[in-house]
Order: C-alpha cells, then sequence, then structure tokens
C-alpha cells in the first residue's frame, strides 16, 4: 500500500511518498508558496530531483501538481496517481477527538471548534482537507492527531485547577502535541534498550520543543498544554506563561487581547528572550562573540527544559534513558551537555566525548551513568503513515 | 523596640505585636467587617482575649481600635501608643521595587503600577497605607515586600520567553511571593541542620501554596511568577495554566478577559477541580466518601507540587531537605506521604510512622534516606517584624 504523508503550512505542502510494503520513503517534495503567481514545486525521487515552478492557485492543485511530478514517465515512483492509497495528516488540534480519523465533516467541525486554541495550524488544514476531500473523492484523507500519543495521560496530569463546567463544556485540558515524534521515541527507544518497559524521557527540542515522559511505551506526562504555545519556549513562541500578567500588557500597550497572544507566539521564545533570533545556531554564534541576550536566550531554554525534564523524573520515580529528538536534540551538542549538567548525584553521568561524536543515532551516558543518554533522530512521517493504513484497515 | 506586623484584607485587618528585645509576640489581634455597621475586634494578650464590637468605618479606625485595646489599663501590653516603633507590612507586589521599604509617594506609585498584577492585594493595602500615613504621621510605615526574598534568582529562571521590550517596559518576570515564609525556613532548616549551604525545597502549602528552591540560604527558583496566580494550584485559584485557551473561553461565554480572569482566581484551584472545596480537610472527607471529582482534585495538587518539586531538584542537582510549611504542610499527613511518594530512587525516603506523628516541629525522613524531611511551623510575622527593625536602623 502506497501513502501520502502531508504536512500543511498555510502556503505550503510538504509530503513523503511511502511504500509500506517495507516502510521505505520512495519519494518526497514541498510545494511552496502557494497562491503566489508562481510557485515552486519540487520533488527527490532517488538521485532525481526536479522544481517546476507554476501557478498553484490552491492546495487542491498543490496535490495535482505533486502527483503529476510523482507520475513523470522516466523518473516517477507511480504509474498511475490511483497507486496512492490514501493521504495522512499529521492533523494538530482535534480537542475533543483525540486519534486517527478518516476525514469527514464531524472530525473538520472538532477541528473548527478548536480554531481560537490553534489559529496558525487548523484553519489552514481544515480549508486544504475540504478542498482535496471535493477535487479527489475517491482518495481516502486520513487525520493523524498530534495529540493522539498523549491519550494515557492520567486524569490528575491532564486537569488543569479551571472552573469543572470549563473543563467539561470546553474541552479545555493538557493535550500535548508532537504525538508522531514522541510516539516514534517511545518505539525505537523499547528496541535500542531491549525492553518496553522503561521510563524514558523524549525530548523533543527544534523549531518547536516538547517533552514527554514515557512508561511502558505509553505517554504519562508532556511539556505542551491545551495548545502547542505552552511548555518550554520555542522558537518565536513564548512557553510557559502567567495569564494573569495579559491585563496589564493590555493596559499599557492598548492592544487587543489576539494581538497580545499574536505577538507572544510570534516574537517571544529564543527570538523574544535574545532581540536577535530564533534559531539556536545564530544564538550561540552570538553568544560566543560575547552577546549577553543571546546567551539569556540559550540559558533560560536550557533551565526550562532541565525544570520540565525535573517534572518528569519525579513523576515516574526515577528515569532508565532520556532521548534528545529533533534538529536541536540531534544536532545541538553543547544544548544537550548544557541539559544534562550536574545530575550525578541524580544518577545521570554523561560522556563528553561520545557526546560530541554522536553523528545520527547513537548513546552518550558514561559507564558510571543509571540513566542511559541517546540521540535518536526522529520519523514523524512515518508513524503518520503506519497509523493511515491501521485506520484503513480496521474502518 | 516594639513592632506591629500587619496583614491585610480588603475589610480586615489581623496583627502581631512583637517586642523585638527577644522577638516575643505580646499580642496578636484583628478587626473583621471593616466597613460594616458593627466591626468586630479582638485580641490576645497572653491569657486574656476581648472582643468588642464597633462601627469601624475604615482602616485608620481599625488601627485606633487595636491601639486602644492594646493599652487596656488593666491587661494592655503598652501603656502608651508611642511605644509602637513601627508598623511592618507583609506587602505583596511592588514590582520594580523589591525589599523592604519606608512606605512613600514612590513606594505607593510602585504597588500602583502592579494593581492589574495583583488586583485582589495591592488596592486595600494602598488605600490603607495612605490612611494611616495621614492618621498616625509620626509612625513609620515599612512594607516588606513578599518578592524580596526570591531577588537572589538567577535571570535564567527569573525571566519569561516574552519580547524583550515587555520584559524591560513593563517589569514582567517571575517575581515568587510567600518570600516572609520561604525566608522563615531557609533561616530555621540551616540551624536544623547545622550548615548553611544545604540545597533544600520549601514547600509552602495552605489556602495559598508555593515552592521555593533555597541553595546557600538564597532563592534560586520559585513556582509562583509574575503573578501570585500561578504555579501549583491554590485553594479557588487556577495555578500555572494555557494563556492562549483564553480565546477559546471568551468566545464560547461571551465574558470579558477581566470576568475570565476573575473567575479563574475565585473559583478555580482545588474548588474548580473538585466542584466542592477548596478546603483540604472537606476533600480528603469527601474522597473518602467516594467523591471522584474530589479525589482529582486532590491528585492534581499533589501531581502540580510534585511536579514543581523535581524541576528544583534537578535545577540543584539534588536536594539535601525537603521541609513542609503552612497549613497543608503542617497538618495534611497524608498530602506529605503522598508528595514524598515512589522517590526511593531518587534518595527520598518516607518514615511512615514518624511523619503520622508529628506534631509541630520534626523530621519524617527514613535513616535510608539521603534526603532529610522536616515540618516547620512558619513564621512570617517574626521575619516581617525583623525586616522593619532593620529598615528603620539602617534608613
Amino acid at each position: 500500500m502506497l501513502v501520502l504523508v502531508a504536512n500543511l503550512g498555510s502556503t505550503s505542502f510538504k509530503y513523503r511518498l511511502f511504500d509500506m510494503a517495507d516502510e521505505r520513503c520512495l519519494a518526497r517534495g514541498a510545494v511552496d508558496r502557494i497562491g503566489d503567481a508562481q510557485s515552486e514545486c519540487s520533488v527527490e525521487i532517488g538521485d532525481w530531483k526536479e522544481t517546476r515552478t507554476m501557478p498553484v492557485p490552491d492546495h487542491g492543485v498543490a496535490v495535482a501538481a505533486c502527483l503529476e511530478q510523482l507520475t513523470d514517465p522516466e523518473h516517477g515512483a507511480l504509474k498511475d496517481a490511483s497507486e496512492v492509497a490514501a493521504i495522512g495528516f499529521k492533523a494538530v488540534h482535534g480537542g475533543r477527538l483525540s486519534g486517527v480519523f478518516v476525514v469527514d465533516d464531524e472530525v473538520l467541525d472538532a477541528m473548527a471548534e478548536m480554531n481560537a486554541a490553534a489559529p496558525a495550524h487548523n484553519p489552514p488544514y481544515i480549508a486544504a482537507m475540504k478542498l482535496l476531500r471535493d477535487r479527489f473523492p475517491n482518495l481516502p484523507l486520513v487525520a493523524a492527531f498530534e495529540t493522539d500519543f498523549h491519550r494515557t495521560i492520567p486524569a490528575a496530569r491532564r486537569e488543569y485547577a479551571i472552573p469543572r463546567d470549563w473543563a467539561d463544556q470546553f474541552h479545555i485540558r493538557r493535550y500535548g502535541f508532537h504525538g508522531a515524534s514522541h510516539r516514534f521515541i517511545a518505539g525505537r527507544v523499547a528496541q535500542l534498550l531491549g525492553r518496553s518497559d522503561a521510563r524514558v524521557i523524549s525530548c523533543h527540542l527544534g523549531g518547536s520543543s516538547s517533552l514527554t515522559a514515557i512508561q511502558n511505551g505509553n505517554s504519562v506526562m508532556t511539556t505542551m498544554g491545551m495548545t502547542p504555545q505552552t511548555g518550554v519556549p520555542q522558537n518565536n513562541r513564548v512557553g510557559d506563561f502567567d495569564p494573569f500578567a495579559l491585563p496589564l500588557i493590555i493596559q499599557r500597550t492598548g492592544m487587543t487581547l489576539d494581538e497580545v497572544l499574536t505577538r507572544l507566539a510570534s516574537q517571544g521564545g529564543l527570538l523574544g528572550l535574545s532581540d536577535n533570533s530564533g534559531d539556536m545556531r545564530d544564538l550561540e554564534t552570538a553568544a560566543a562573540a560575547g552577546d549577553q541576550k543571546s546567551q539569556l536566550a540559550l540559558d533560560v531554554f536550557v533551565e526550562e527544559v532541565r525544570r520540565h525534564m525535573g517534572g518528569m523524573i519525579v513523576a515516574m520515580g526515577g528515569v532508565d534513558a532520556i532521548v534528545f529528538t529533533g534538529g536541536i536534540g540531534e544536532k545541538g551538542k553543547e544544548v544537550r551537555a548544557a541539559i544534562c549538567a550536574n545530575l550525578e548525584q541524580l544518577g545521570v553521568v554523561v560522556d563528553r566525548a561520545a557526546n560530541e561524536a554522536i553523528d545520527g543515532e547513537g548513546n552518550f551516558h558514561d559507564s558510571d551513568s543509571r540513566t542511559q543518554l541517546w540521540v535518536i533522530p526522529t520519523n514523524e512521517e512515518v508513524i503518520v503513515a503506519r497509523q493511515t493504513v491501521e485506520r484503513l484497515q480496521t474502518s
């Protein structure tokens, strides 16, 4: 079965094509600047790379353009577009619907109910899904929600201390996101450790970051909450913040609540702290050159990751493995070392040389360390592809 | 030197009178229902207790009524009201002013700037201080801010990941509160452990709750933030919450932001979770009788304390002593046991019998425990009295 896994932005469409017989990625591609006069459609199949420039007015045309490249007579991965069995979406927030669903009106309604909580993510997904449903009526669309992996979090770590009626009626609780990535890590670390009952902290650190505590393969705690804005600071999003500071900001700036929240979600995070950049590499360069605000941004990021990691260690009564993934988790040697520093009394001991040397998958715990330390490149797309196949086979 | 330590509510005035020669509490009292037709003024001096009922229109009259009871010819603690050298206030939020100050226009202005962040606390303090300054022009008023003890928290654990200009211009950062209580614990635990370099977590758990990490006697991390609403859930206040959920609540309820925040700060916390009560004893009774929502409220409280405790253990690289204080911390044996449960691998081992038996000050760690566990009744008022004396002697 061939599955196209889609990752949507408001003006972009990225995808990978999987052959689920052996989970091989046959092709990957992207359409950027959808809606502009000239959009770029790029594809990569084996050694063949191609970029076409053409007008792509919407996501429906984008998918059609991709399918055309994928069926290129000479280099294509498909003989016919009908070979694609389904499109699987890494969908963000379904609120009351958390799981994997064939996209229908109820799924779209549930997503629309969460528009106010995920304004950057849900509206473009809903619009694109509606368009694709009309354009490709025989192609099943499957939404694998990012919240799905976190459905096993116990109520005591899921509920906010808000009035009961708001929790019940508006479905306000800690959902957690990055579910596909943390699920991949849970599976891979069980293979690497040779046991499925380990207590694991999965640190997905990248453009957006979250930590998840995993016990017996299940999520038992996570850092993101009702929305993907909370938890550790993101590249340009605030992370944990005190809502009762908002009236003061509104009073002083004269901005509306929506304007204040938009600024916190676009000019906060590492960018806000540093007044420089939301990119970890830029910050490391600037900090090394003596820029104190960039150093502060790095330090706050490390402290917040450590703070949340500590909460998870206590929640599980200890930790057998800490895993780093995502762009920063996989490449950020110095950030990893800082996050794991000074934890010898808790049984976490870094092998500094191993940490420096890791390229791809590998571990960097000292032989004295009770906790194993790993870098594992994540693969969210293959998780979505698997979930898509499972949903189609059981529905 | 005799110092009156005042604790103000919008319609109440509680106080203790200290003789700072030996830090003895000479008298304590309260005026309740200020502004009603009949207010109650009660006083306790040694074995003598008296309650007078009389009209007390404002906090100025309340202080005058207290001084009259304190100078009672037969039972009074004072010969003359002029023996009181100063009134010390456990003031809440001074924003840019954090420390101990003789109340003047600048102090009142700084507090007023934070009215939007501490609407329940700052306005009544400001009104009462202005009134008392007019009524008793020769009596120094000293504000010891609850944020003072937390001034030693390093920037990386103090700053939010918000746009730099908002942090700088509006003084938005993690301040922390309950400073007098945590400062008292820091001093007392150093005496009990016979060392001042210990890594301590002070858990002030009561009607309002916060945790503070203490290293070398200084606060290095705390759970409350820009306002006293954040951190662990309070009796009726929400604790940590996702600000990006607010637009959804506003959209669904039609309430204003201020109305939503007021409800989160008055019908949230343990009360909101349980839909029953914000009082820990009520919840324990109801949970024992099978009420699941009351049990959930207890569980969320314990999990949130543990989560924050874990963050502090990692921040300090371990913990030498965990101290419980405040109404719940001192009396809540079951809550203490639940908070410390399943931490043996981290070196925290409870002596269950000792935990059950504690009345007043005492410890309850097992002989195997690397971390000492203590209950220490707090004394915020004596800290404010000491700070008041220091301020007067150095200003």
